[in-house]
């Protein structure tokens, strides 16, 4: 067996740990010059591909390839770049077959959420029907935490910690001020469909502060939530409200859309925070403190989750193992084998049952007025927070890696139309 | 001598590390037993004293104590209560006497700002006229850095650790998305005066990012924005633009008063971010994500600045040291004795030299254009972030402290109304 080259891409958001996944992708492959010659790098994803803009990784020190899994962000760049359906552009995934060819890859591990699952299983069908046949891996990523099948997704353990962490200090800062001043603090957090991260604020009920939580899953009902919130602050004299940026009216509407007009009659973006915290001010008088926390929670590699970072740096090697072993149109899962003490491994779901399934919050994670979480989500949450990994820190600030990022020569060198 | 009891309070908004001042006083006050018999602490601050509500420190074991070097937030409760002049309210003054003189106490460490230096200086010229003098010490402390004298203040390293680090990890997520999706990236800052907090986000500059940062300094000029916006993401196909939230327009209006409306035709309170992200929208087309950290900056004791906790702990014993040799009135200052290696010393000022007096960013810390910071500007910054402290963890969340905070049964037990 000849060597072949493998191609591994970023997609959709980034996180704190994606590229402790690429770390682990890279060193794997470099243990094994014998069936994998170089591993290529889309620029922006999978539109370097597309666009036979690729990165030559051999490029890069082993120091480099190393400091990838304590750094932030994409390396090499990301995208949100939805390959259509195969009906709808064919031209596309045989462009991608094209690339993959001419530059001798024979192993395709795409990094990302749903949507690049559904991605990575057609780029392994249209291969094989095309003769060029493509071992593709889909390595899960997302701060969402909503891929079916894995137990949990690389990424949402250190943005659950940072979560956690930011509403514990900001809720013990809110109680020294409530006497004269704030009662309120309501803190905004990622997730549109699915309340994963949200729940992570809960976390902190264990450490005496009064939290009200604000889910995508659960109808917002503006007199109860303001109940709840006025019977927390008689009785602590402060509360904390984390609002899922995708908490919803009955309507429909998110909270965040309130129809706020500008001075020139302009609907203005605001966050669902400061509507939180307005209809309290209005309704009941507190004064009250906002924060939207949007990119810092998932590139907050500072605070990162030690199990996170390790599931992170496993599933990238694990994506080149399987590929080794002949595995194809899978992706390496996390397997909770053991919850007290927690215990988890490498598992393997076919893409077939993974691509485009979104996992929510179940009902029973969620206490019975839609305010909290339950013991049951508690226990899931916990084990995926602990530990630290702190990265290294240079003249006060943590040492990320700026890669070189070396082209690989074009060998198509035919444009092509995104 | 015969041991007077000591009063502690803090004062105004809380920092990352003022417990550590706490820590500072109390423990030094406890290897003194023959000349401070007590550490009493006021209660939601000076607040406490005035209604004569104390907390008895000596309940607090060694080891509570000395975990409030890495707890934030204001471990006995603050309070933002201004006490008027002499003049307005003399009968204020007498009160805090009278309750000093109650509980026979001798020493008043003040942990705060501006405005309770000079409360802190006014008690002890009216203790003195009274005929029961006090031993007036003002503990620095503000995340403005806004205090005069003091090279800095306890408090602003940490948040400026905290604002460059976060301003890093973001930039690093941005420059991962810019090619299909955000483009820029604006967070917004504390610092309604002065624009230090504002001024550390320009230390990624040398990080290779490309930011903007807006002062409260420099008048807002939204043409040349626009310009240096497009020429910077033009240039490196994203940016960065850390706004503080006392940015003004040339009329004086905060960036973040946009006169928007709800609904209901009601003022809306938004951030200076959002405004600030939709104008380069409307101006540019760019993609925007924004992020507003509130008390998550001041709260961040997970990310504090060793010199920040050394300093604060240092300017708490230092307060103690001077009681005790006699001093009055002062406060102790931290003196900057070497730049190059950095090295400090505890200097001592005058409270009337201190008392309502604020620093301002010096103009040559503020780069020509006034979107960046000089190198003179960094050479102050960069001392202040140096070196790491991070708490003790426990099953994934910093390990936090919280007293018992045991009332002193009152003596006087006469009303007071604030």
């Amino acid at each position: 067996m000849t060597a072949k080259n493998a191609f591994y891409a970023q997609s959709g958001g980034v996180t704190a740990v994606i590229n402790a996944s690429a770390c682990g992708v890279i060193e794997t492959a470099r243990r094994h010059p014998d069936q994998i010659a170089k591993v290529y790098a889309g620029r922006h994803g999978i539109i370097g591909a597309l666009t036979e803009d690729l990165i030559d990784t051999s490029q890069e020190s082993d120091a480099a390839i190393a400091a990838l899994r304590h750094t932030p962000s994409g390396a090499f760049g990301s995208c949100r770049y939805k390959l259509k359906s195969l009906e709808a552009n064919r031209r596309e995934y045989e462009r991608l077959i094209e690339v993959f060819k001419a530059h001798d890859i024979g192993y395709f591990f795409y990094n990302g959420g749903g949507d690049s699952a559904d991605t990575c299983y057609k780029v392994s069908q249209l291969s094989e029907a095309m003769g060029f046949p493509i071992q593709a891996i889909h390595v899960p990523k997302t701060v969402d935490n909503d891929l079916p099948i894995t137990d949990n997704c690389p990424g949402f353990g250190s943005v659950a910690k940072y979560i956690a962490t930011s509403t514990l200090e900001a809720s013990f800062d809110v109680r020294s001020m409530a006497k004269t001043s704030t009662k309120l603090f309501v803190l905004e957090v990622m997730g549109r469909h699915a309340g994963w991260i949200a729940a992570a604020g809960g976390l902190v009920e264990d450490h005496g502060i009064p939290v009200v939580i604000l889910f995508p899953e659960i109808e917002f009902d503006q007199q109860r939530f303001l109940a709840r919130v006025k019977e927390l602050v008689e009785r602590h004299d402060y509360c904390t409200v984390v609002v899922s940026e995708g908490a919803k009216h009955p309507d429909g509407r998110f909270l965040a859309e309130q129809g706020t007009r500008d001075a020139f009659g302009h609907a203005q973006l605001g966050g669902a925070a400061p509507v939180v915290a307005n209809l309290v001010k209005e309704a009941l008088g507190y004064k009250f403190h906002w924060a939207v926390a949007d990119y810092l929670q998932r590139a907050a590699r500072h605070l990162a989750s030690r199990t996170d970072v390790e599931q992170a740096y496993a599933v990238g090697r694990a994506a080149v193992e399987f590929a080794l072993a002949g595995h194809n149109a899978i992706m390496p899962t996390i397997r909770r084998v053991s919850q007290q003490p927690y215990a988890w491994e490498i598992g393997e779901a076919p893409l077939a049952e993974v691509a485009n399934v979104e996992k929510f919050m179940p009902r029973d994670f969620i206490s019975a007025d839609g305010f909290g979480i339950t013991s049951v989500c508690k226990d899931y949450l916990l084990p995926l927070i602990q530990g630290e990994d702190f990265p290294p820190f240079e003249n006060g600030l943590p040492k990320y890696v700026t890669l070189e990022n070396a082209p690989v020569p074009k060998k198509l060198d035919t444009p092509f139309e995104l």
